[in-house]
């Protein structure tokens, strides 16, 4: 599947470049899912070579992150969260996880992601796919024991939990709290996943 | 808003009976969402006294309940969760969670509504509605503490995120373990929100 752009040769780098490149990406995601899309459709889609998609974006995982206009890339994610070293996981991770959700902007596209994961499968692939190999895997590895992976979904699983409550539901108790309070009590719950 | 059915007079009691109500609630929950829909409407509707309304049914939130085809009451659900004391709640909840959860057809039920909680605002606020008075309220009641309901819609909402992670978008590391497993490691972070 080559657009007539591809077909009629390889474009320059600028900022049409990025965009066409972007869009490209954007339907690749959408038709094909996270996991099947690839960096080579995608520029081959764009008329570019792939090299220039990753001078550009970097990883599949920073591209798509860029597509869903994401404010920091899943490895800036996975290294702030571990920070202040594993005795602060918790705290890092609930702190960096509501400052995400507050921003308005951010939130619709989080919000899109989660209710394409109710509305198809595609979209509990590209969630799953996406969050499992660019945050989980990359926090769990710095976690120890033999089920940390298992430990960091339960961590993460609490604060989805809070947003649905506090953004989607609207559940009243979890509405008035500021994010820094949520951050402080939950944080202190899910730091025993860390730390055991 | 009264048909045909209710103009031409009551109707007796029996199976019919109680199908005419139901449908008649159905289609009030739906419209008019759980807070507004009354049960003299409902009764009206299905051409009844409200007071065989209550008869059959018992409170609006049992008759939602039934609607839904939950599988217990919600006030039976919060003595359940109560029933070893306070100290057993986070465990007791975690275990009747995902017992209700294991059904297929209940689980089923549930994402039905969660979907329609991210679907529509009325979806939202019905469900947050029934949760919160059917509930949460019932089981905060039983908590010590000025900020009781807080904590547990903290501790109902890990339930959620970890429902959200394994039904909805398959997260692996959460499909895996047994239900009386992810119960046991739920319960056992969400007893601290019960006795702090």
């Amino acid at each position: 599947m080559t657009s007539s752009r591809a077909r009629s040769g390889r474009r320059p780098g600028g900022e049409d470049t990025r965009g066409a490149i972007l869009e490209a990406a954007r339907a690749a995601f959408a038709t094909a899912g996270y996991q099947a899309a690839t960096i080579r459709a995608i520029a081959a889609e764009a008329g570019v070579d792939p090299a220039l998609v990753h001078h550009y974006f970097g990883t599949k995982e920073d591209l798509f992150g860029m597509v869903m206009e994401l404010p920091l890339r899943p490895s800036q994610a996975a290294e702030m969260i571990m920070a202040q070293g594993i005795e602060n996981a918790g705290s890092n991770l609930a702190r960096l996880f509501f400052s995400i959700w507050e921003s308005p902007a951010t939130r619709d596209t989080l919000l899109a992601m989660l209710r394409g994961a109710f509305t198809t499968e595609q979209g509990a692939e590209t969630l799953k796919d996406f969050f499992e190999a660019a945050l989980l895997q990359r926090v769990a590895d710095q976690v120890d024991g033999p089920d940390a992976k298992l430990r960091v979904s339960l961590a993460a699983s609490h604060l989805i939990g809070v947003a649905v409550l506090r953004y989607v539901i609207g559940f009243e108790e979890l509405i008035r709290p500021t994010p820094e309070e949520l951050a402080e009590r939950v944080g202190g719950r899910i730091q025993a996943y860390f730390t055991p």
